[in-house]
């Protein structure tokens, strides 16, 4: 692609650096913002730059936050004995979502997957096992992708926390709400079979 | 969308003002500039901010550049009497990479939009009639959208150059290149035939 613009050229090969967003649409968006008022471009580079420089992580949890300690992990009202272990912020977020959970998170920032060059070690894996031992947890829930880095993941925690006397879940699999059987695959359709669940229990909702 | 962290939600939020970029897509690439070193952020927003201050456009043709005279309007060795109109700058990228166009160009800005209130007076309309009445133009052609406002467009300038005596004329539309004739649409396969070229032409790249 060629451009009559350096500055255009500059901006699109940084806009394309962002992950799903290729030249072709880099260029569309940077056009767009050309045609808008020039504050648009002032509040979104801002915003970016605004984001980056100062966003805290928890220094419970590890979620994204605005103070040390994120507004879930300092909500005195919340479960602070069960903890749930997800991959980023966004599955903090879906599960929020839900309303249907009462306890706090543990963000990992991640799962191993030695094919993108993920080891445990960058990872926050480390901190939860310490909370484990200290006592104060009563229950542990997996909640990562249902994939093999996922269960890798799931695997690699389990072993080093297998010992203590808690609880250790994992959300369940199953067919999703609203889907037909015959579509289903035949392992997920085999697990829900499996971890079938009394049928009163489909009448409450907690 | 609950978001944990002000700075976050302010980031997704400008992103997603962006065409085609919805709150979720917002929030993958922000998260994602989070995972990337602070530099990356500051490259991006440094890019946007300093294309929108200082792009400049060519004031021949209303291309961008970072010159006063976009570098297509500065080649001599171009032919300067013939004048391509199209809508923006991607059309002129689009027609440069072809290879097969040795003239010059008019960017318009846009079409004329009533549903999207673009009105003629917002486009480089008047500069391109100037143009064409100074006497130093022989051939105008309109490579505008094959759409309702492209045409549209295309007869207003018409309409206002029309008495002068230059060729007017506008990019051949038909059968694209591979496509078989069995899904092309009635009207662009009538087009074809009425404005089919003498086949010892198909021969020759110019």
């Amino acid at each position: 692609m060629e451009f009559s613009s350096k500055l255009i050229e500059k901006a699109v090969n940084e806009m394309s650096q962002l992950p799903g967003i290729g030249k072709r649409t880099a260029l569309r968006l940077v056009l767009h913002l050309l045609k808008q008022p020039k504050e648009q471009t002032g509040f979104l580079s801002q915003a970016l730059l605004n984001m980056r420089e100062d966003i805290k992580f928890c220094e419970n949890c590890h979620n994204i936050s605005d103070t040390k300690v994120c507004e879930i992990c300092a909500n005195s009202t919340r479960n602070h004995q069960t903890i749930c272990v997800v991959e980023d912020i966004r599955d903090v977020m879906a599960i929020e979502n839900t309303g249907q959970y009462k306890g706090i998170y543990h963000v990992l920032g991640g799962k191993i997957s030695p094919i993108e060059g993920v080891g445990p070690s960058q990872l926050n894996i480390s901190s939860l096992v310490e909370k484990v031992k200290s006592g104060k947890v009563i229950e542990i829930i997996f909640a990562l992708s249902s994939t093999m880095e996922g269960d890798t993941t799931n695997f690699y925690i389990y072993k080093q926390i297998a010992d203590s006397e808690i609880v250790i879940s994992t959300i369940a699999r199953g067919i999703s709400v609203g889907d037909e059987l015959e579509y289903a695959d035949e392992i997920t359709l085999g697990r829900s079979i499996l971890h079938r669940v009394p049928f009163e229990k489909t009448f409450k909702s907690n």
